[in-house]
């Protein structure tokens, strides 16, 4: 007999289900076991007078077993699981766990070390289902709009971008690094012809911070696309793109969502609210008399994208704000610079910058001015080289999809990704 | 104005397109410019006579460079380019090429060096865009399918599997590993509830050798599924996923892939043939009087691979064939053995291996026994916790996506992938 899915049961149809038993309750005259598959759970009921052999099958069966029940779902009264409950005809344990070392109540590092098991909640299954989905509905929005996906290599030659935070690898005789972005790589593509290019992949970082938000490793929905006018088209597509991810959330898991972790998923309207950082600072002195630190001049920190985040809220009613107008000194040399303005981008969400975007400078000579005037040439001589033979004028971003779906869902990053990495964690 | 693609070009219709310039010829009395974009090419042409200030413009741009005009696309029976020419009103340099340093018969290696410059011709772009929609025809069969994306950890604690081909890592204050597949973390996902996962991810391979088919980082579509009563099942899916894959190659690229490659993109039929080990040695003894040899009994080597399609094309006309029952010593430690067979398989396409796949222990006791027998317990201490705690039977294979496509357009690995990564090349 073929496996059916719990939400699947017809009444009184003979089927097979299968999944791990959640919880197990032996009472004098009945054995009870709830089981769960990916669509939900059901009650499974054993008579001790009238199904002997069945319930000894269950000896020594505890929770966390995978168990598969061939027999019938039949409605009951007196059944909590949605009124339903299955009566088996036929036991069969697929795997007898042993009891599980993980406390109801441990702390995040303990449940890190049992991952395993601590994601079996149905909270946990909902964030990765949840995580899939938007990336599932951004990919599909780039297919639509013609781009192509690439995979650009993670072991480099130079260490890139800012040598302190790049991991090194043993490389045969000689030394690789680890791929802080595919940034470099994503722009070579455009060199190459490719006008469109996305990539979804690890990024590494060696940063020996432990904090909320930072992993040494972690998923970046990357986008570069050619032929724009100016960095608005970036914004413009940026926008797109989080609307396609959040409405396929939305749509799939909306409701399940408030009622597992309370947030409301709110599909953003366009344009997101845009604002010169200059304008903001004024706003968030006038409103929250809030002025930002002489060594933040020209850039944000953590307390003003909490509070530009507010701002939005209050000003927009809208959660999403973009910032513009950077001090070029804060950005990286690669921006496009308009009157010495870089032509780039912060996205602020929920009070965290999810996304920074730019223009890209294309034309060899300039980016080479950028690049001296930051005392990088030599580091990034290769990445030079991909403008000399024709580039087109492009621009793109990058979405961290573990801290999108972290604010998402009210969670640390320890807590959102499928297997969290930092500086003291390596395991399992 | 905005920029419409080539072979969006509306006869006698003010438009700005915009691209390399392919080909630039200078004559007499005109200015011809092959333009060509993500949709195809256009030849611009320019009277000196009459255009003598747009032709200025073009004074030392040399092809490479990336130009957008504005005017108008016209019918000209005297043009190759489809009859299609374009009648410029406007003409904007948007990037000045040097001159190319890579020549039209540069070996393999230098058009490595300039890799972006490499892939701008018609066949590589073609190359990179079959790969794209390759991996989306088989992503949308595994959502289709119910199918989650995870992201499992580049960043490992031990040296897993076989520890001479892991690359070390310099981690904080202790060592890393990269991971040679996701293998151990997508079966994680298994006992951690959900019932089927994907990733496409690099894998990295510390392998000092110099061959056509091998990287040491590479683009792995992997698969793991619960619930399975058999490896068998795990066949069936990765047939439907080969041809959700094929399938979307062939109607979006099949015409182009036969004109540029040559090479004609079939379809597979459900069933794959499938034969055991021992059989298949049988046959080609039998038509081909090819023994294995001492080494490898028990196993395949690469001309058994080559005979082995050359058998499936003969006798079932079918690219691929599913060759089953190993030789225990000769599989990993983690395939399920039914009579001390492993549940596992290869599938064999146009000569060569392109994936491996099983149905996986799943018992802890029974897995342990095994891991005992290979002498790997210590190593793979971490794994071996995920079956202690209730784990459903479940299968896998990968399918590497590189390979896939070299086999697909008949290239080899160092022309398939976007950046080729092997012990003597980290660059560009």
């Amino acid at each position: 007999m073929k496996r059916i899915l719990i939400n699947e049961l017809v009444e009184n149809e003979e089927s097979k289900i299968s999944g791990f038993a959640s919880k197990i309750r032996d009472t004098k005259y009945m054995i009870f076991v709830i089981l769960k598959d990916r669509t939900g759970s059901i009650q499974v009921s054993l008579d001790k007078g009238t199904q002997e052999e069945l319930c000894k099958e269950l000896d020594g069966v505890i929770a966390g077993s995978v168990i598969e029940f061939e027999g019938k779902m039949v409605l009951s009264e007196y059944v909590k699981q949605g009124g339903k409950e299955f009566i088996p005809s036929k036991v069969n344990v697929l795997s007898k766990a042993e009891a599980s070392p993980l406390e109801e109540n441990a702390n995040i590092d303990t449940r890190m070390d049992y991952r395993w098991i601590d994601l079996r909640s149905e909270k946990n299954q909902l964030m990765l289902n949840v995580q899939s989905t938007f990336v599932e509905g951004m990919r599909e929005h780039c297919y639509k709009e013609g781009f192509t996906e690439i995979h650009t290599p993670k072991l480099i030659g130079a260490a890139s971008e800012s040598g302190s935070d790049v991991f090194e690898v043993k490389y045969f005789d000689r030394k690789a690094y680890l791929a802080q972005s595919p940034q470099f790589y994503k722009q070579m593509a455009l060199a190459s012809g490719l006008e469109r290019v996305f990539e979804v992949a690890p990024c590494f970082r060696a940063e020996n911070s432990n904090t909320n938000r930072h992993a040494t490793e972690f998923t970046s929905f990357d986008i570069e696309f050619a032929y724009i006018d100016s960095f608005e088209d970036v914004m413009d597509f940026e926008e797109d793109l989080i609307i396609a991810g959040l409405s396929k959330v939305k749509e799939r898991y909306g409701d399940k969502i408030k009622e597992l972790f309370d947030k409301e998923v709110i599909v953003p309207t366009k344009p997101f609210p845009r604002i010169k950082l200059e304008d903001l600072y004024k706003e968030l002195e006038k409103r929250y008399n809030y002025q930002i630190p002489e060594f933040d001049v020209g850039d944000m920190n953590a307390e003003a994208e909490g509070l530009a985040y507010k701002y939005a809220m209050e000003e927009f009613g809208h959660e999403f704000i973009f910032i513009t107008d950077f001090k070029k000194t804060k950005r990286a040399f690669y921006h496009m610079r308009k009157n010495d303005i870089p032509q780039g981008f912060d996205l602020i969400w929920r009070g965290a910058e999810i996304t920074s975007g730019a223009q890209r400078e294309h034309r060899y000579e300039e980016l080479k001015k950028q690049c001296d005037e930051k005392g990088l040439t030599k580091d990034v001589e290769f990445y030079l080289q991909f403008f000399k033979y024709g580039c087109p004028p492009h621009g793109g971003f990058a979405i961290g999809v573990d801290r999108f779906n972290m604010l998402l869902l009210g969670l640390s990053i320890k807590e959102e990704m499928f297997i969290f990495r930092g500086p003291n964690r390596l395991e399992p």
